[in-house]
């Protein structure tokens, strides 16, 4: 990792991130906050109006804001785009867990479990005999690496993650704690008196940059793979069933569920809660509002909401109708009334 | 912990909640069970006409009823609060999983990781360099407490829970087992190519005698604190996004998911998978259905029900019209007919 | 277990499910895989017109179909029930993991924690003083196994699952990575100023052959049993609540909820996300579609839909209604201009 500068002052921010120091630049700024927050030493972002009012009555050590903002009466830093700035300044802070590289003494290595020079092992770890952890990746204290199992160069497995069987990680990828990779997919087959098991023999496959929040859970396919595609962002809480393929650079938010063998498109955007029925096809670029559900199929790009999901302006037309469903039956009863007597039946 | 009293008898349980015994005091308790069962030796509570009613068919050791309750057939105890009376006994049949003092030889407390003397650090728990584990705090086995995480006075963090960074516990909280607190917000930016990460620097803190349940996740903020306040009790599996502030003395039940920087007020009830979007302000006193999603800002106490969430009252009109739906169809479909006919179109 | 025999070709795997070759049976046959891959050396199967098509243009090494299959172009087995001859093939792949008998040198078994000869404790797993670990049992990797649990004959417990406290496991069950088994009940009381908690002084108790997926949660009961019926299948990211009682033989998919003392009839089936509000008594062969809630008591077997839940067939009419709703207002609108027109207001 390249050394980092020393930063203390607002000055020292402004000429970070390149922008403009209005005000005090003596300011001693020690973390970043958000804009609701009175912390003397942070500094903050604001792009909208509504925040750039806000960030006028707090007494934040700094603040960043677009390069046309006047009349700003506290210290401040003008930026042609504070957001980016400010993610600058997050990376800054940013301290990420160290672990030493090697195994620690606690871990266990399984015979026959391959752990290169450069990657680490934390306390009570676990690498199953026939498991490979590749150059540079981290496997955190009580990380489960099972058999059959990959973690490609760089990647990150953190405490309490579980990679169960045959889960293939790419590069640079994350499994966030708890999370449960390659456990056997949900198969079973009623004979008749009892659920029979299908046995779950495929494994879980990762592209590269894939990140994996806390305790999804992500199942092995019943042969074959599960599939995650390159570069995709997976939040908390998240199931992906057995056979699911999703196709690169989606985002799937906190509560998703992906049901079985279904495939997903690239540049998914899954809404909190959201989720597709099993053995559909989704195509590329689909977003899903929080709490819809998919039950068919989709072939055209575009957002989407409701359950079962629709296209999202007629979903917004339908909620508002619903809304007021009450009055449209009242509507009717009157109608039903003047017909009655227009008919000369009251 | 005081020294319990021995309680054998129904006479004992009697005395010990302050009852008036009728019939056989002599019956040996040894166990508190619910009205449903048949154990000779459990002791229930019943409150209502047809718990009563239903009690007076089982074979239970004994039955605390109210004061009132005439005609009861078999032992029982007259209590003016018989719910009262059987938490007290809930209480006494409680037996708390008991962890010595001390550092168990198998744990791992990193070099500065700072634990109190009074504490207890369990089989093959883990304190990072820069933790701190206060007085009369219970870490449980595999239980991980990360760089910068603080326990409090007498909070609990249950087997495989996991303080992942910067996680602040207040005084008599309980983690419960496998939740993640403190794991990265999802925070992500298109940058036209693919998604970037945006570091997650703050923490998440959590006041006074707040309970977590099992499996729940609560993400750092992007900078300062997710913040839940005192008093808090969120149940197993929910979801409670980056900079999120909860007010104190919510109830929080399974499956609820908080969507980023979302602040809910004071006394919430959140009831089964229901949630908040993103950003929102919800007032004090706000109840959420089961299954409702709030996705505006509320600024009135008061109980909502579904999605997105509306005043439950009108929320249940919708439903029972939503109900009646194919009917009203038919019946726009009749008056339709008949307009025709008055305006001799058929 | 039996020495399994060792299949190398199409001709043997043809032998094997008793099935007829059809073409080239030297073809090495390494792996089952799904009809959409391009696997040379994988087995698939087809039974519908539609996947015996896709089978036709794929370069698998086998593939088995019906037995009145004709003009298919590749080596295949004839079978009179292809997807049974599968399930024999998944079986003979299926590598289970593998574990000593005995316990790891790395495990924690308290003083008094009883485990059968025949058992085996993976490596840093725990096992409580009051607990009992039967004949063949396993016990994975950092698994805890708590104060007064009993894990039955043959029942496997996997890496990271948690069985708190009082957890009574039938023979032959296995408890999925991550999962929480007999954690606190979600009980509090409002005392007009904080949440009190109710103590949870019952158990967890599941019959024979109940397996339960990843990170799921099954509460223990405030007194007496949270009861899981024999041969019971739960999915990942369950919640199972306090008192909860559940008929033989259902199946439970991903993300269901069941509240508290809700009793579930036999052979139930409940989709993804769906689940049961509390204290409801639902009878045998009830079947849930995704996403549906039960928010009543249900006493007639069937398919129920939405929220609240209603019969399947009426809620299909009730979700087409909706959707057309929007028109439906403009039928409502159009009639009321014509019956003004009619009634010479306009």
């Amino acid at each position: 990792m390249e050394s980092k500068p020393q930063l203390k002052t607002l000055r020292d921010f402004a000429s970070f991130v390149g922008g403009e120091l209005v005000g005090d630049g003596s300011i001693e700024i020690e973390r970043p906050t958000t804009v609701g927050s009175d912390d003397e030493h942070g500094i903050a972002f604001a792009e909208s109006t509504k925040y750039i009012e806000e960030a006028k009555t707090r007494c934040l050590g700094g603040v960043i804001v677009p390069a046309e903002t006047v009349d700003f009466p506290s210290a401040h830093i003008k930026h042609a785009n504070p957001r980016l700035a400010y993610l600058k300044i997050l990376h800054y802070f940013e301290r990420p867990i160290e672990q030493a590289v090697g195994v620690h003494p606690s871990a266990f290595i399984e015979e026959g479990g391959f752990v290169h020079a450069s990657a680490s092992i934390g306390a009570m770890a676990f690498v199953a005999s026939d498991a490979m952890v590749h150059d540079q990746a981290i496997i955190m204290p009580y990380a489960y690496v099972g058999p059959g199992c990959v973690v490609g160069v760089g990647s990150v497995v953190m405490p309490h993650a579980v990679l169960v069987q045959d889960v293939i990680l790419g590069s640079y990828c994350t499994v966030g704690p708890g999370s449960v990779i390659g456990h056997s997919g949900f198969g079973y087959a009623w004979d008749g008196q009892k659920q029979l098991r299908i046995p779950q023999v495929g494994g879980v496959h990762l592209g590269d940059s894939v990140d994996i929040g806390a305790l999804t859970a992500i199942d092995r396919a019943t042969a074959d793979y599960t599939r995650i595609g390159e570069g995709n962002k997976i939040d908390n809480l998240v199931q992906i069933a057995h056979n699911v393929e999703l196709g690169p650079h989606g985002v799937y938010a906190s509560g998703v569920g992906i049901a079985g063998s279904t495939k997903v498109g690239a540049r998914a955007m899954l809404g909190g809660q959201s989720g597709y029925a099993d053995h559909l096809v989704i195509a590329d670029g689909v977003a899903l509002a929080g709490r819809a559900a998919g039950l068919t199929s989709i072939s055209k790009p575009g957002a989407y909401g409701g359950t079962p999901a629709i296209p999202i302006a007629d979903y917004m037309r339908m909620v508002a109708a619903q809304k007021d469903l009450p009055k449209l039956v009242k509507r009717v009863r009157a109608l039903e009334k003047e017909v009655k007597t227009l008919k000369g039946e009251e």
